[in-house]
């Protein structure tokens, strides 16, 4: 078997064999075939797709590449849950602690945020102290003592993905659906979990910007986890707009222990209990969701995580330099844009562009106005966290507001639910 | 700008301005993009294609890349041919001296065989001491002796395109129109001349396997060839059965020099005059080609060649273990598949599977019945000369040939000229 046959049969849109997608896998893992050449395939596999079966066996000895974690010494049910990735994502920081607090462990193990959209593992960052480089006992130490905790890709887990990730970041070929797929479910399914509820962002602010996209990746991932013999659930939820008021890392956090205190705002809210709510429903419980967060007791969960972890939830980055933005128009908010939004937060400075960027924890947006919100012209539409303010991110923010004399069509966050 | 939005932009079909083309090859050059981007545009291009000003200032700004050879000092005009690769193709060994005979100066620079096609370096190296790298004053010295020179391509000569070709080579992106045009054009455009006639392959042992594709290459060569200032006259060529009766490297010089003696096999004679006869009327020169070869005058000017570039004439590889292949049916010989040859004359050590193989200069076929020749059971078909003989090697040579009990159609080796 050799490389090139391979790439030239994908190429030429034939369906590779399971042999020849463990050679891939393998040969990737050893470094005996050349960066140029998985680049090659990769794009070869973005233009002609790949089917089911070939999708299954690649993310399948994509898990086979590395070790899986072993939590059989710990009682009880492994529910994760994964988001696709949004603006304004902070639902995996309430949904771990309530899935926590109901009996359920949550061994999360997280990514960085890249472009507009940002990562758990940076949010989780911005707390003092916090250390997201657990190895696995330490890992399993606070999922005994807690039953959550939340940590960055550790080495030995699908380092055939990173190796992929890295190249596809950087030739143009992140957005394939099979790619996407083997991606996140080699990782995940290297957690030992029982079932998996994903969180799949469509809309302006997402990686699929339609719900026909959407639906593809989810038959995929649906398929791959069904045939591991991992429960999946798998949540449509809009990213039109941003998720909640906090944009960027410690202001996100922020706002999420305003949920976890039983307050925040309303779709955040919601996003959260309904996630929550299929991860404990993947265990066979049933409880209200709502009701647990106005309890506190998932913020005393996270509390303990964060303590565990080393973090000091006390100190929670946020930048001391705070800009008004004013509406140049009266109005009520129609909508907000997200991915302009994103985009707005990395020049703000907490995001990044290439992925060996720094980040500024401290710094991003807080919306004062969100959709069906009056404004009246000259009132501040959003604040801004940063240590580098320009024109340019005034404007940027400004432009992602639709303010019309209105009232906007009211929508519920979640579109659909397999 | 950056490479990884000039990737996406090819990947989602739009055309690249000069301005991302010269980026990109001027990347490539000063090594400030990685080999795995440099496939991932190249896999793009390969799906969806150039147009021709694309092809043309990816040809253009390759060029620029090296040096182009200063020939001003020599008068007269400056006339190469190149052949897109073919089975038995010694066409370059006779037409060098027959247009330098005439008065014309042939800088030939050219290259080595991969696969199943033979190159022109690799012949002249099965002549004893021929030395093949020359620098440019000692290629100028013999173009002003003798009129024609062969030699191999130097460092400082379209650079980009042997880093191209090499990850091309390796990453199932050679068939591709613009990436061929400009592979070719780059090395023949930086020779400095007033002409160049091209031999397009057409049929199943050339990379153009049909007339559309290979009139589409021929398109984007003539219109790169004109923008550029140079004459180009091209020949399409058949290519379904190999040229002449000689495959691999020694025999076939041996009959270039049969041909160059006023003997040797027809279609050689037919393709090499009419070949000759378009470098010559570039030039404005009107002379009957086949009386040249009878005068054995182009003879002696590849001799001269060959003694100034360090050979010996005399002393042409050829292994010395001979077989016999018999046919296994009697007929009249219908057809040669120049594909399944060329495979068997690398199986013989005449060729190479990859670029870094050694090849044996002796090796080679001997085809001892040709198109409509007639053939009794268990008479010879072929001779091979190899130090590697095989069963396999002797089924692919009789596999090779189609014998039936009829007279084969009788057509001339060129297809149309343009």
């Amino acid at each position: 078997m050799n490389i090139i046959d391979i790439i030239r049969k994908k190429r030429d849109g034939e369906k590779l064999s399971e042999d020849e997608i463990k050679y891939f896998v393998n040969s990737v893992k050893s470094r005996t075939i050349k960066e140029y050449q998985i680049s090659a395939l990769l794009m070869a596999i973005y233009f002609r797709g790949m089917d089911f079966n070939e999708t299954f066996f690649l993310t399948k000895y994509m898990i086979g590449s590395g070790v899986k974690i072993d939590l059989s010494d710990i009682p009880g049910k492994k529910i994760d849950k994964h988001s696709t990735g949004g603006v304004g994502d902070k639902v995996s920081l309430i949904v771990a602690p309530v899935a926590a607090y109901l009996g359920i462990t949550v061994p999360m193990i997280s990514g960085r945020g890249l472009g507009h959209t940002g990562g758990t593992v940076d949010k989780m960052n911005a707390i003092e102290g916090y250390k997201t480089g657990l190895n696995d006992s330490e890992f399993k130490q606070i999922l005994k003592n807690v039953g959550c905790a939340i940590i960055s890709q550790t080495e030995n887990i699908a380092p055939v993905d990173r190796v992929l990730y890295a190249i596809r970041d950087v030739t143009g070929t992140v957005e394939s659906i099979p790619l996407i797929t083997s991606s996140i479910m080699s990782k995940k399914l290297s957690e030992d979990l029982d079932g998996l509820v994903i969180d799949l962002k469509v809309g302006r602010g997402a990686f699929m910007k339609n719900m026909d996209s959407a639906k593809k990746l989810a038959e995929y991932m649906m398929g791959v986890s069904e045939r591991l013999g991992v429960k999946i659930k798998i949540y449509f939820t809009s990213m039109d707009s941003p998720l909640g008021r906090a944009v960027g890392n410690g202001p996100e956090v922020l706002e999420a222990i305003d949920v976890l205190k039983g307050g925040g705002p309303e779709d955040v809210v919601e996003v959260a209990s309904a996630l929550a709510d299929g991860m404990i429903g993947l265990a066979g419980i049933k409880r209200d969701v709502r009701k647990v967060l106005k309890s506190k007791k998932a913020y005393e969960r996270f509390s303990e995580m964060v303590k565990m972890q080393g973090g000091n939830i006390n100190n929670i980055a946020i930048d001391q330099n705070t800009y008004e933005i004013n509406s140049e128009r009266g109005g009520i908010v129609q909508s907000i844009d997200a991915y302009k939004i994103g985009m707005a937060a990395v020049l703000a400075g907490a995001g990044r562009v290439r992925k060996e960027d720094d980040v500024d924890y401290g710094a991003g947006i807080y919306i004062l106005k969100k959709e069906g919100e009056e404004i009246k012209k000259n009132e501040p539409l959003a604040i801004v966290y940063t240590k580098k303010y320009s024109e340019l991110l005034k404007r940027q923010i400004i432009d992602s507001f639709e303010i019309k004399n209105k009232e906007p069509e009211r929508k519920s966050r979640i579109i659909e639910i397999w």
